[in-house]
């Protein structure tokens, strides 16, 4: 029997995944679960995107541009606009999903062995795109006990070799919910600056900033040549299966060597470039109406979090998601003893263990992220679980 | 300004792109251009398709399993089961498009550095994909004499390495419109045996086969550790846009190891696997109609070419392309020339230069693939360009 690849070997698994049989045993028996472990969102996706699919036009279902559609790509520019970033079409190549902009801002950017610098925890699939292009991934670790801030600039410095060749944020960030300061981004700019890196910037929660301001890497100044910035339609309108997503450079030379590889592939997919162009004229209200809800439920679960003995979470700024540090010896344990051993009423929750978000091994150990993906009605439910789990975990640390 | 990976400065652009921008040109003229250049059909999409977009019933799009729409995978089964092809819907992962299938299974089971032998001519983006997988391509050269038939086994094993990992084939094949005897898959089948290869089958033009029998890889005795099938729904439903294939293998390890990577980019479209499921739905009489279509298109233009002084196409058995050899100096000169200076009663004819489905240098020098993917009258007034431009082609050999 032939064998299967070394990266094959090596790719990680989901982090979660490993613990989806237990969730389908604890269904078995009857055991409702709150799924604090996705980000899946339960916000409806605006009709502006559903119409276009019900309206849809086409003979024949063609190939796109491999950049994507022009229109859309046109009417990106609108939509950036209204963020004060200024961008030519051209500067916009349409992608499957997030994700394909991240795997092909690595193969454009970085040959294989080349060291990439991520502040941790970071989104965990980050990982498998590195594998996948056999670079490094070099972690600078963040604190929960400051809210997960950037580290100081002299941590970057110390990592930093022959090798590196980019730092890649995530900003609002995922798993940590943090919103990168204007002073961290410009300290980000000075050192991408000295050492003529490339800053990958993962944008996709834009729409979700709460209580402080939005700043993308593509406002500093003199970054032309350096920024790549990763975005997607799958969180800014609860659309992640449309697998519409954007890799966007002022980089000429970037944005012709991405679209030879965009070109490999054809195409992005014909019926989410329609709904995601149709999505622009999703009205305010849409968007306000969805960011109210996120609130509240950070409200809600940040205080009810924090309310239960022993726990501590830093109150996250964007995104959907928080980290929350347990009175725990091993969150892989926990998170599995939550579906497997206990019920609450007949319910219980779906955590993800922090661990998977972190590329140092041990760190996180104490850790989960919640994603706040349901209404405050389940949430209250799920925090009910969650305290009464902690009173009789046997694991428990204090 | 940091510097580009070498990949990326080594990732070919398509080979049809540089012409692009003469055929704009020529449009600009207000010349018409038939386009045989490329595999875009002009034939209908199916209503099971459209009508599963009109009909959408979801309140929100969200990711769907990583392997694909569990429903889905299972109605495949029986799609396959009209081929003879016995399948468990474990046996089936849904990828972005054919193109993904690809990737991912390179990346499954090549090592940086580790050899696939591909006939050529071949589909230009097998180098595409295997330059992302760092993947050295060993081409074995078919003759158009024969019409391209499998070379002979002997010349598999003069090429064969301890790096040698997978042979890699298109059946029907794209860009020769060749379809494989049983006698060939046999002869295939031993050397994989022998050798323990994985056998890569490209076999997304199973709809389009003319007086001959398909058989699948699949169908194969004893190889379901080495098999695997790329599939898509592109050709077959005219549904290129929809960006739906799968990667297929009854080697669990494959199938596991492939999941790993389908995670990392999280799921294929949710709009084009709901249309694709539909799809399982078109009657019979679509497929009659378009091959129907496709026969007289292929007879058409094969005897027309084959009436032009100089000029030798052998009959195609599948897909809808053929590869004709021409009395040229260079294929990459002429099919320029005919954009950029030639036109008759205004009009002129894209071909895509052989040399692009080449891997040795110079092979292809006097070919031209030719996609007959418009109607008979558009193909009447191409060839009759064709021959017109072949009288006074300044690059004439005979």
């Amino acid at each position: 029997m032939p064998t299967i690849s070394n990266k094959g070997l090596q790719m990680p698994a989901s982090p979660i995944r490993k613990l989806v049989p237990f969730a389908e045993s604890a269904k078995k028996k009857g055991i409702k679960i709150y799924h604090l472990n996705i980000g899946q969102p339960d916000i409806k996706t605006p009709d502006t995107m559903i119409n276009a699919m019900h309206q849809l036009n086409l003979k024949v279902i063609e190939y796109s541009h491999s950049a994507g559609i022009e229109s859309y790509r046109k009417r990106l520019t609108e939509y950036y606009n209204r963020y004060n970033i200024a961008l030519n079409y051209t500067d916009i190549m349409i992608t499957t999903g997030g994700s394909e902009a991240i795997e092909i801002a690595m193969m454009t950017c970085l040959n294989e062995g080349d060291e990439i610098i991520v502040t941790e925890p970071f989104y965990a699939n980050y990982n498998g795109f590195s594998m996948q292009a056999g670079v490094k991934v070099v972690p600078i670790t963040a604190s929960i006990e400051n809210g997960f801030a950037l580290p100081a600039i002299s941590e970057f410095e110390k990592v930093i070799t022959k090798r590196t060749k980019a730092i890649l944020i995530c900003n609002p960030n995922n798993p940590t919910g943090y919103l990168y300061t204007r002073a961290e981004l410009e300290a980000l700019r000075e050192i991408v600056l000295k050492h003529d890196l490339f800053l990958f910037s993962d944008e996709v929660y834009r729409e979700f900033c709460y209580d402080a301001e939005y700043i993308s890497a593509m406002h500093l100044q003199g970054l032309d040549k350096h920024v790549i910035m990763v975005d997607s339609v799958s969180k800014r309108y609860s659309a992640c299966g449309a697998r519409i997503g954007a890799l966007i450079s002022k980089n000429e030379e970037v944005m012709q060597t991405a679209l030879k590889f965009g070109q490999a592939r054809l195409s992005p997919p014909t019926f989410g470039q329609i709904a995601a162009e149709a999505a622009i004229d999703t009205p305010d209200s849409y968007f306000k109406e969805v960011k109210d809800e996120y609130v509240a439920r950070r409200n809600y679960v940040v205080d009810a979090l924090n309310k239960i003995p022993g726990v501590f979470c830093p109150m996250p700024k964007g995104a959907f998601y928080c980290i929350a540090q347990l009175p725990i010896d091993d969150c892989d344990k926990f998170c599995q003893w939550l579906l497997e051993e206990f019920s609450y009423d007949n319910q219980t929750v779906m955590l993800a263990p922090a661990t998977g978000f972190y590329s140092t091994p041990g760190f996180g150990k104490n850790q989960v992220r919640i994603a706040y993906v349901l209404n405050v009605e389940s949430l209250k439910n799920a925090m009910a679980c969650l305290q009464k789990a902690l009173e009789v975990y046997p694991g428990k640390t204090n």
